[in-house]
């Protein structure tokens, strides 16, 4: 039996654990699991132990990870630092470590500062999420055919990739393996730009005095294009802080643009204009017809139940009983 | 009968042709209507026929508004023009003209210029929507519930802005009285800067070498803020050339905001991060949670059902049946 570990019982957390125990044991690539839960907030805890995500809840970090064999650390990232931190002293060796933070280049950097080189870590970004926050909107389809990023330490063990990679496509995402920084650049772009763009048009218009009546006017557009600012601001401060490069040349990418768009109403140009609209119609319709979340050669991984289930734990390492102190 | 011509058979012309005809002619205060339909693209009116949309098109302007109690104007906003230029000659004295036009001030001032005193021009902008265009897209539900802005010009006659009225809620909406250039600059936030937001992020992230990485790891969230960015593109650029004193305005309180973000970035400053999700969150749950469409008051507007069928036309003039020549 495999034991796993939650760190975090929020929304991801909480629908990872979901959509881990509701897997089919006898055709999950990781077969039959523990899933232990972990969350300070004792309410997050027992909300997650309702939704049936957790087999069980614990008092302290110490006592959810002993005998682990993988641990998902689904904190906000600025407290993946922490978490990390305090994981590096409990950890049996042998662990695998992974986390579902949104930005992978400073968690890796931190991966590497406190964990020892027994302990493998793979870091993980599921491309999916909603924007309500919190164990009560789990939901164990949340990863359904989403794309699972994931970043190997170089130390990590072959089998602990593996063991991660299984884990992933148990949720039923799809593995994609990509370097953390190249990971920043462009989820800052695809995803962080548009929840600070969602931000940036409720900001803008709400600060007007005429709020009130915009209010009223705004409709299905303003709804759906605000929808990322109801998303967790915790969870858009730590990617701020922790993605500041990229999304600072992202924002000015925006506003050269947007100073474009203004001198072309300064001149009336409706060349201009057609061709701007035209040119982000063809790319988003083109983006939604070609199926973005598969590439050439990739169309097998979408029949999971095809999947033969691997071997992968007799090749994968029993983690020591014995702790480290 | 009431004779109802829809001049463009588009979204929203075709839609509202569609729940038109399907109204209850028992309690509708329009009461038993014919809609005749103009589209000079044939396959459109063809469409629209097949959808039920229309009794029957016709193969001119000049037939299709002939006798015609209430002529609708669906065209693109600056189609509006060349087309109140044609109905001024073609027009029954007495009839009502109405629109859909995304923009009001510039279609009023066209109004203005081209329609003979004897013609009450009561400018209409349904705030509703889809990102596609065309008949085939078209929904009788569409205008359920949604906010109906009206402009009647200050030479409409009462019957005919209670005629437009009539149609609003006929249609399902709620008619939303307000002057034009109020309604250019409120629409601008909630409506036009929410598309070019969309453009935006489709523009700047689809310049990216790294576009073709990028766009696989798009996911949710992207997807539905690049929405509006598949609209049609014939209207954008309108609504653009027709509202850009607004837009400008707009654009640059946008601009002014993602500077400032720039700044929390490069100070690493969480607190300012904190204040502005913080801030969006709540404004925009509240937003969703005080039912936007209402307003105090409003809410007796909401049971279209109990809403007594008014004799609206024995007040409403009928319409001359010498043409003016």
């Amino acid at each position: 039996m495999i034991r796993i570990t939650i760190v975090g019982l929020g929304l991801i957390g909480t629908s990872l654990g979901m959509a881990l125990r509701s897997a089919d044991e006898q055709t999950s690539p990781l077969g039959q699991l523990e899933v232990v839960g972990y969350d300070p907030d004792k309410r997050a805890q027992s909300e997650a132990r309702g939704r049936l995500a957790i087999d069980r809840g614990t008092d302290s970090l110490d006592e959810a990870v002993r005998d682990a064999h993988i641990v998902i650390i689904a904190t906000p990232v600025q407290a993946v630092r922490a978490t990390l931190a305090q994981l590096s002293a409990l950890l049996p060796a042998g662990a695998v470590v992974t986390d579902t933070a949104s930005t992978k280049a400073q968690v890796c950097a931190w991966a590497h500062e406190f964990l020892p080189d027994s302990i493998s870590f793979v870091g993980g970004h599921p491309m999916a999420g909603k924007e309500q926050a919190g164990a009560r909107a789990a939901d164990p389809d949340l990863f359904k055919d989403a794309i699972y990023c994931l970043t190997p330490a170089p130390n990590a063990q072959p089998e602990a990739i593996d063991a991660v990679q299984a884990l992933v496509t148990t949720v039923g995402a799809r593995p994609y393996y990509i370097d953390p920084d190249e990971h920043d650049a462009y989820v800052a772009g695809v995803s962080h730009l548009p929840f600070l763009l969602s931000t940036a048009l409720i900001e803008t218009t709400s600060r007007s005095p005429a709020w009130k009546e915009m209010a009223l006017l705004a409709a299905t557009g303003f709804r759906d294009i605000s929808r990322l600012a109801s998303g967790d601001p915790v969870m858009h401060r730590d990617i701020c802080l922790t993605n500041r490069a990229a999304l600072t040349r992202w924002i000015n990418d925006t506003i050269t643009f947007l100073v474009e768009v203004r001198g072309h109403l300064e001149a009336s140009d409706a060349t201009q204009f057609d061709a701007i609209f035209e040119h982000a119609k063809q790319v988003r319709d083109e983006w939604l017809h070609n199926k973005p979340y598969l590439r050439p050669g990739e169309e097998a991984l979408q029949n999971f139940d095809q999947i033969e289930r691997p071997g992968l734990f007799k090749r994968f390492r029993p983690p020591d009983k014995k702790r480290r102190s």
